[in-house]
């Protein structure tokens, strides 16, 4: 296989960050008590309480797909349903990791513009579920970012809170790109969160610049009863915790974890302003580190035959292109001179 | 809490051996394919293939609980159930990841001496399964090395899946500590793997020197499909493979592993022989790198003042002290100086 | 609550057909084997197998409910996926059953007209599968008769199982009203199943004038190696099975199922063709027992106000009659002069 | 397969007594609401309240083993564990059906005399469990009557509730048999139920003269929530529930249920006596309807020569005898005879 340039591929094929790199050596001193008893696995936790400003439980497990279904296989029974954006990463990305660990829910998605949830499109959606015969709704699970970048303000999280409280449903808010969303927001943590009715969240930092190791966080108490039970079950209790709680806790020191997500921002904010340049499409707005271009398939062809990888998304001539913490200035370039040429080309044989 | 010694609590106090920091730095390089297509992830199930010199399937999970787990849901229906030997690490110390990954197996403990699968207690429990109305047993699971320490022998392997083969039976094996026994045995991989009838093996790395990350390998190919999806589905692909493939890579590379284990095992046989000088009883023959002896209690305790960490194993006075790969000489003898110590206190007191 | 009239709610408000009662009366006597090792249950398998002309595998589950999640967990894996109608029983009528006993599948729901898989939305669904991201496709299920009552000929049956069959997936259908199906199509019941592709049968009785108790039918013998052990697991191994059994062999004594069945389809047609002299749309083609009415709501609320209870089916004014074996001339006279009644009212308020 | 005399083999191989066949004919009029929205459904679950002096959940799902396991599941997380006898049904005879339902709970037997739970076992089974490697405990499950024949007392029901209270732990009650307790017991059914703490009772109807059908009775609504979901889900929800209704409805109608338990007890004394008389060791104290004798096995083999069916028991040579409702003085007196000749003949074989 020849080299590809990865680059705007996702932000999982970026590698560590320097400050991650270093956690992981100051970690590695000696013998230390093993299953998250140690120094640096409480620091994390209390860390996390003091960024979000609330006594919240924390648990730290392998990666994003777990910390989700765990997360929802918390709050939902195996005859109980979850409420979705039709774009949901829980719902087309995960291999049925959701269904796997619920035992048997079902995820109902509901499209709406934006990649966002649509109250409208949820309300229809529960008049279809007859009682008994369907699973009974029990969760409304966001992302934010949403998978097509954009960001919920305080407000719309709240609204959606409040009409899952009315119908005695929770919401679960999925954060794989939570650092990205509140860079843009800056908004401190707590005002999309539990003060605007999100009963867990998952917070990821594999695409912040770990090498993997995400945060499930529950802000009612309550409602994490055993949870670490849970996770050991399914196989996330690492028994060299601190090697993944070092690193997070880095990340979460001095603002690294948002100085991150603002490299990524920005990134995906030039390369826009690149593409834009030179007449290219973008189709949603871009919120957060993720740039979706509508591509004649000649010119996308071509950029791959130059080397680079992205991913088609949802239609057949939507792209997706992906900032990480680590995207540079060159890789923007070279990507801008790469599309020019590619559409020259694709003109040409016309 | 006060500093702890953690030097014989279990092998996962330990840190990274240095050919697995080295490796983690060299793949943090720029942009990588994610989910394993990288070179990291080809290179080591290669270098696995030639290890266990057969063109076996080889798949990186997150930890020793999901490799078993995920292994023997694929090896078994939910009304299938597993033989393995009382002192399981999957039946007592699991949490009941395989019962959940599974889907509603049962394991089935048998009592035999050394913490090694006696055939005629195999033999009298499946007796006991009656069938339809039992579970139909499935597998038969062995750990090497076992709980206690012990190791089987390229022949008992062979007793074994001769029996396991003629009932319709798989054989799997737990090697979390499998680099452990071929330091004993020092015999080639396959003499006591696919050769002697092991169909998947899942072999550790946690305990000999990584962060994290264990190896499924399945001898058998027609055993492995679609394993890929079930590890995905119990959220253990990680998107950044190239981070737990390289360390592992370069576990086995100049058999990294075997000296780790070597040092493992040799630091077992020098507390052995020094506990055995000041007169304490070990009970289980040191095969690999744990020492279990039988300590009075008023002996322990005092132990634990000095500020020593160890578990308690079955029966009211047997503890387990477990030497891992970075075991030191200076903890040894502080270990027996301080058992000396605690045994004279014992006296005294009486 | 007052009185209401179910003839036409579902073909399971129905009672019991004579020949089941007499049936339930000649098994009742002395004690016999349970766990169907009586002779009611041989005769009834082997009966099956007549029936069918192969020599398949038969069990006998509680419901339909239990029998297609339990065949469906025979063929998928928890992270295998489930194509089929948006208008499928299993997708919305079984609370989950179906991801329940996989542990995990997804169903994935495709449209088609008159209630029908279409290929090529099935082919459609089955390219917005990402391997390893997302369930991978292992079954095609379809409904004979269908959801709106519609019949599958021979040939569209072959179509389908032909599809499946390239790509690696089983071919189930879900008989509920598979009598009603074969009385429409006069066919030998192998010319819809077996000799068409079908592995694996959920053959209904209950709608047809039992009690309790589905069929399901495994032609392929490799496919249903320990379904025993399955539904036993499943709770769905009667003790009593004789009183399953005979009820059932009675039905397929004679041609009794065919009798009723036929029984029910005729009252379809005549239902049909009632309300189409009085101007009533039928929206589905009427193949089997049931019966599709656009109704303005108006009318439907007069309806029910005379006593006669239905469902609303899909759309805001579309409503299902189902015709039941015993479904008898005068209750279609007076759901007649009803009707009219109710469309004259409705006029006059308007 | 010639016929078999099959009156002790099970209290399942009985038919269905009068009053049950009555009521099934009663039952078929017309046509009816299904799903157990009918006026004997109703009728049922007022009845039962009434009966337990309290106003609890009723549900009525297909046999046994799935009220067991449903039951179950609804008070355990995947990762909880339930503690049972060693010789409970749910351990021994549901092929794991608790497992799975429960997505992947472990039972803990423990032994204690007489088929009964003995605290001090719970009590030391309980200290093996170690936090979150190990299943945590939530359940003590005992069976009324105990698997061989032996029944609590009030106050033996009250100790156990109390301890598992103290440990945050559910008492769940097996009553596959718990007519034939009460009818021993002739104390009111509250007395060994809710008021002596049990959460949730499975009342066992089909050994009792029914065909098959058992009710879950939660006596903590709080404990119930959304149970019918979870029956829907595993497919225990009848279609046409008045045919499991109504036959209930009438073996708790003037005392049926303790008649025919009373009819089945009395025989199994006789049969004792009967036994005992003729020099036979009955090895545990017959309470209930079931009587278990140690036999020569020349003798046994002898009797099943002569025609008579029965299961082989717990230790190489205790046998079990059960005594349904429909026991006969002819049976008891012709067993007799053949226990007397196949001593004779073992003995002059000797």
């Amino acid at each position: 296989m020849t080299a590809r340039r990865q680059d705007f591929v996702s932000d999982n094929t970026a590698g560590l960050c320097p400050e991650v790199c270093a956690a992981l050596g100051d970690a590695n001193a000696g013998a230390t008590a093993s299953y998250g008893d140690d120094v640096w696995t409480r620091r994390l936790c209390d860390r996390v309480r003091e960024l979000f400003e609330i006594d919240c439980d924390v648990f730290l497990v392998f990666n994003g797909t777990s910390a989700n279904a765990l997360a929802l296989a918390q709050l939902c029974q195996p005859f109980e349903s979850i409420v979705c954006h039709e774009y949901a990463h829980i719902d087309n990305d995960e291999c049925g990791a959701c269904e796997f660990y619920t035992g048997g829910s079902k995820l109902i998605p509901t499209p709406g513009t934006n990649g966002k949830i649509d109250l409208r499109e949820v309300e229809a959606a529960l008049a279809r579920q007859h009682e008994l015969h369907s699973h009974k709704p029990r969760v409304i699970s966001l992302a934010q970012a949403t998978e097509v970048g954009t960001v919920y303000g305080p407000d719309e999280v709240r609204e959606i809170s409040a009409f899952a409280n009315k119908r005695g449903m929770f919401l679960h808010m999925d954060g794989a790109r939570f650092a990205n969303s509140i860079a843009t927001l800056r908004c401190a943590p707590k005002e999309i969160t539990w003060r605007a009715g999100v009963e867990v969240l998952c917070f990821g930092g594999t695409k912040n610049g770990l090498a993997a190791g995400e945060l499930v966080v529950f802000f009612n108490k309550e409602r994490s009863a055993n949870f670490d039970y849970r996770a050991k079950q399914g196989g996330h209790l690492a028994s060299k915790m601190r090697f993944f709680a070092a690193p997070w806790l880095a990340l979460l020191k001095d603002e690294v974890w948002l100085k991150n997500a603002r490299q990524a921002n920005d990134a995906a904010l030039k390369l826009t302003s690149e593409l834009r340049s030179c007449g290219a499409e973008i189709v949603f707005p871009v919120e957060s580190n993720a740039v979706f271009s509508r591509l004649d398939v000649v010119v996308a062809e071509n950029l791959r035959e130059r080397g680079w990888d992205f991913y088609k998304f949802i239609e057949p001539d939507i792209y997706r292109l992906m900032c990480a913490w680590s995207a540079t200035e060159d890789a923007i370039s070279a990507f801008r001179s790469d599309f020019k040429a590619a559409r020259s080309c694709a003109s040409a044989a016309r």
